[in-house]
């Protein structure tokens, strides 16, 4: 069975980082086909859409896209993405790898968070000169959704349960029904919960992120508190995200198009190479994913090593060192 | 002329905290009246309601307003109080003290957070059984306000300009305005400015606290950012807040009630004197403010300490070191 897989490098690094990580999949034996399609700025720039129409069709329509970095039209460009794989999660590993700078070397943490409504729903108004709104929207059936992944995650990984995090003491009724929903679907499935208010959570993880493991959260909780995450294990440069619908998945690292390095073919790999990992994974392939993953720590712990992490290799010399170590 | 001072030290370790910072406003030679109200748990237990009438009220006409905390009714206490002394902005300073165990000590940041709108509007529905919403409002009258206010601020205090942190790649209407508004008056006023995504804000103040300083923001991504900057300087049990109006102003912690300790004369009084200090520079007491301030950050860093920093004193040990050091 031949695996679509739609290739969407967009800008910046994004053109270097993808190859590579197609190059690792490629190195293994699987049957892919693989099918690259522009978005971003650079083609906005030429056609005047960062995300052509037959780009979202080819997303939509693969079993699963990698995707790179796109620049200034990031949110024009992975918010349809999100989108067009119907993807309700957004899995966000956020782990410190040993050998790397960490203001919080002990962070083992993954943000399970809403990947379609909240704050992220689109609707906005200009009422008058002075009034702007926009409708926050939470449903049922996407929390229930969301919580059912949120079981079967805890449940294949050993975890615990799962913290739900939330401002359900202001935004009662829209965050009281996440949470509630959340709880109960947990409670019939006898999953653990707890809960924490997200700015206290913002508190906590700083002080001590091993009281945390697995965290479900709505859309924008999840946006900043996985990002504060990466603050935590040493910035961005090396998390990976996988954005899971029923049928297909995007994956991308959570990185973004570093024009101050792109072109000059040391952009660090591993981000991207992790979320083909975790391609993997969603298609079925998990000792290919751990092995890729395997890969992955080695080279970190080893090098070689890219110059943001102190070395001097280049983006090929960590890519070919990852296949080797397959 | 009297300054009428309101006091409402809630519940926990709030009963414990603000009386010591009444004894510190005490101390020095101005003509204050303080009245004392209830709110929180307790009163609420008592009375079916967590803020009554009175304490509106009185918080409504004082010149200022002295809170400790409150427990499980915190939104139902802190959140009306906020509307009663027609506070709009919150001044939340991070800063880690000298000797005090902190990830990043070289963090000194102050929050200046939108403190009347964003999705603390209050309008919330449950449309049908599936979908519940809020409408999140930002308004150009707020927004201006609270630019003004900041631009005062960094003028007054030497800052060379402000942050402001948002999400208007994604809410682009609302933090759209948010931003062009508050950019517009900074730049009016001659003020610099630039701007930063709260989730890049998150992950970049982890990694480099130092590259920010002011930090202007709408209501939540305050009350998030500004708790993450709380867990960088090791944790709430410091920090202060101003809740700041035209006329008058609500100074409190930003911690809880600490409800594990509460009630053993232990909790650390720092917060809420330096809340106090606040509501000195309030007033227009800026030489008495700084001597506050001085005479905290001596005791906490030559002691006698609460338990909460590694010491044996009590509350009113620390206190009365304080007002001796004043
Ligand atoms: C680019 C932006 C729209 C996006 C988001 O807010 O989800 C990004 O921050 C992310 O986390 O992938
Ligand atoms: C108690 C709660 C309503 C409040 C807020 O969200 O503003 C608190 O978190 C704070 O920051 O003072």
């Amino acid at each position: 069975m031949t695996h679509e897989i739609a290739v969407i490098p967009g800008d910046g690094i994004g053109q270097e980082v993808t190859p590579a990580a197609v190059d690792v999949l490629e190195s293994l034996e699987i049957d892919f086909k693989f099918t690259e399609a522009d978005a971003g700025d650079a083609v906005k720039e030429e056609t005047g859409e960062a995300l052509p129409q037959e780009t979202y069709d080819l997303a939509a329509s693969a079993d699963a896209t990698l995707f790179g970095a796109a620049g200034e039209t990031a949110a024009d460009v992975i918010l349809p993405l999100r989108t067009a794989v119907d993807s309700f999660v957004n899995i966000r590993p956020a782990k410190a790898y040993p050998g790397i700078d960490a203001v919080r070397p002990e962070t083992d943490l993954v943000f399970l968070r809403e990947n379609t409504e909240g704050v992220y729903s689109g609707i906005e108004d200009r009422l008058t000169q002075d009034v702007s709104t926009l409708t926050r929207v939470v449903t049922e059936s996407a929390s229930e959704r969301l919580a059912e992944f949120a079981c079967d995650y805890v449940e294949d990984g050993d975890h615990d349960g799962f913290t739900i995090a939330h401002k359900a003491n202001v935004m009662r009724e829209t965050d009281g029904l996440f949470r509630d929903t959340v709880n109960s679907v947990a409670d019939e499935k006898g999953v653990e919960t707890d809960e924490v208010l997200m700015d206290a959570f913002a508190t906590r993880v700083c002080l001590d992120p091993e009281q945390f493991d697995v965290v479900v959260c709505p859309n924008l909780a999840g946006d900043v508190l996985s990002d504060l995450a990466a603050g935590l294990v040493g910035g961005l440069g090396l998390l990976p995200s996988a954005n899971v619908g029923p049928e297909r998945g995007l994956f991308e690292p959570v990185h973004g198009t570093a024009p101050d390095i792109a072109g000059e073919g040391v952009a660090n790999p591993a981000a991207t190479i992790v979320s083909a990992a975790m391609l993997l994974e969603y298609l079925g392939y998990d000792e290919e994913s751990d092995r890729v993953h395997a890969a992955v720590e080695d080279t970190l712990e080893n090098g070689p090593r890219t110059p943001d992490l102190g070395g001097d290799a280049s983006t090929e010399d960590v890519t070919d060192a990852i296949i080797e170590r397959l």
